[in-house]
């Protein structure tokens, strides 16, 4: 059912030049993925600091207008909290330890990866909402466009942002289009009874959870309808939260979602969605056993250990080529098969 | 600017009658308020739960089919955490300790309310989204009809709910406009070049906090183009958490909007906001001192004692008739002048 890239991880943060002088990548993970011009694509999340002095922390962020501020704190200021190695808490303020952005590089293979000569590679955050960077990018093509849903982060929330392109070279950006806290953002690669439709994950306070959701929009703009169709389970892999990857695959028995679930220590794994064609609101079935788990050196061992995230693939047959970020530090590769995938899942009165 | 009518509170949960037989009401609290047929109606949240037995802690929820079931708890169960009195949270799981409906009652001269005979007097949840109940109806009437914006809350978690009625008497549900976690969603009674507005409250989760965003909508049920209009302010009276109130007042100067801050303490207190008039995402100007504070023993105590909390007025003039929630427990009406609170606020440059 499942077979890595021999060559994984296929790139690493030495793959590709930090955008700044004196930054440092420290991850390249989580890629969009999609078809252009017979070549594959991955829309990479690149995350970057400022080279670490020591003594100091220091991070980036963009101001209002767009430029690079980088925050530095004594290492040893009893103020400052970085006991999980993605965040900067000081005096209760919360903050990333590094910002993202989006990086494009293509292939012909599908293998081996590079950044294109012609178009611009990368995309980074702008305006208030993406003072924090820019994350976790899905691609969708539908009706000769790719709408590309990502998470926006700043010191106003966690929400989902929406690009569109033809041709890679021009973006359409729109204001937010799902409010905090929210990401995990995929959208349906057809239309169903003329609208449009996506998962999202928004997160529950105290009521609810980090539970998978799908809704449906006109226009791409404005989503309603929102319906919870995932939640956790206690006591399995997915016990603290669940969120899609990308989006999902149409088969004859049902749309085909893969998605990621953790648990209590965080371990990140992937498991399998069946979802009825006509009302994808309804699931079929459901994975009980993970599909894959973070098994290799790559994926135990990184910037946050036991963690296989994925948000892109392409299909061709029955044939999965699904890229994924391991351990939110390298990025790495697996076919897997739809048959296999759907064999393997079992009935929603039993798994939910 | 600020006068409480005299005989506040005009209603407490000794007023109603509770929904069943060996249940008690708990508040009254929290009303949608709108004129119909000349009379002034309140859409009254009503809190309730089967008697309390000695030795035991007991609440209701909705199952899915719209039943009633009492989930039973001994009050010794060191599992059991009661601490705040409006949620019951055992083993980690979170529950409310009572379950609200909204209710119907109206006056002739809005001091006196009383359920009418010729309506259906209750609403109760529906649903799956909707199993711990219905809360804090904001009414905005538009268009012919009136829209109902509400807080759905279940284990799947906190959305905002959206009923149309023209008539009270024939209800129209749609599916969750805005997914979790949300509450305090309020529609404006204009359209603003051909599309509606709302304020909404999501919830931030680590980054972002308890912020009023506003979104626009081509029909009401899909919602989008989402941007955060008011942030908390550290150390002020609005610290922890900022909501608005129902719809804003449209005056020469711009959309005037009441809305309610707590502090750490989460004593709850009234502010307000000038917004642009084409644009309402831009704030104009804020309060810096509320407009309005717990100040009488009927705010100061009950069930959450130092909160007022409106979510419903009518305006005649420059006269606002506001009706509000008092310790989470009663309903007490007070009037405003559009003029003060106007002169009372502090440009956007030097309050936000």
């Amino acid at each position: 059912m499942l077979i890595r890239f021999e060559n994984n991880p296929i790139l690493t943060k030495h793959s590709l030049k930090p955008s700044f002088d004196n930054w440092i990548i420290e991850c390249v993970l989580n890629p969009g993925v999609f078809k252009f011009e017979g070549k594959t694509w991955m829309l990479l999340r690149v995350a970057e600091r400022p080279f670490q002095q020591n003594g100091q922390v220091s991070f980036p962020i963009f101001d209002h207008q767009g430029d690079i501020e980088v925050k530095v704190f004594d290492d040893q200021d009893p103020d400052l909290d970085v006991s999980d190695p993605r965040m900067i808490i000081y005096k209760k303020e919360t903050f990333l330890s590094t910002i993202s952005h989006l990086r494009l590089v293509c292939s012909d293979d599908g293998q081996n990866f590079y950044e294109p000569e012609d178009r611009p590679a990368s995309l980074f955050g702008q305006g208030s909402y993406e003072t924090y960077g820019i994350e976790d990018c899905r691609v969708t093509f539908l009706e000769d466009q790719y709408l590309l849903t990502y998470t926006q982060v700043s010191d106003k929330g966690v929400g989902v942002g929406l690009m569109v392109t033809k041709d890679w070279l021009n973006f359409e950006r729109t204001d937010m289009i799902l409010p905090p806290h929210n990401k995990d953002c995929a959208i349906f690669e057809e239309k169903i009874d003329g609208q449009y439709f996506c998962f999202h994950r928004p997160s529950g306070l105290g009521l609810g959870g980090n539970f998978i959701w799908i809704a449906s929009s006109p226009d791409l703009k404005h989503w309603g309808n929102h319906k919870c169709i995932v939640q956790t389970r206690p006591g399995m892999w997915d016990s603290i939260r669940v969120g899609a990857g990308t989006g999902p695959i149409r088969t004859s028995e049902g749309w085909l979602a893969i998605y990621h679930g953790a648990n209590e220590k965080h371990r990140y794994c992937l498991g399998a969605l069946l979802l009825d064609l006509h009302d994808p609101s309804i699931v079929i079935a459901r994975s009980v056993d993970p599909i894959m788990e973070p098994d290799f050196e790559y994926e135990q061992n990184g910037f946050f250990s036991n963690v296989i995230f994925t948000n892109g693939h392409v299909v061709e047959g029955d044939k999965i080529t699904m890229y994924y970020g391991a351990a939110d530090e390298v990025i790495c590769g697996a076919t897997l098969s739809v048959a296999a995938i759907l064999k393997s899942l079992v009935p929603a009165s039993v798994s939910i």
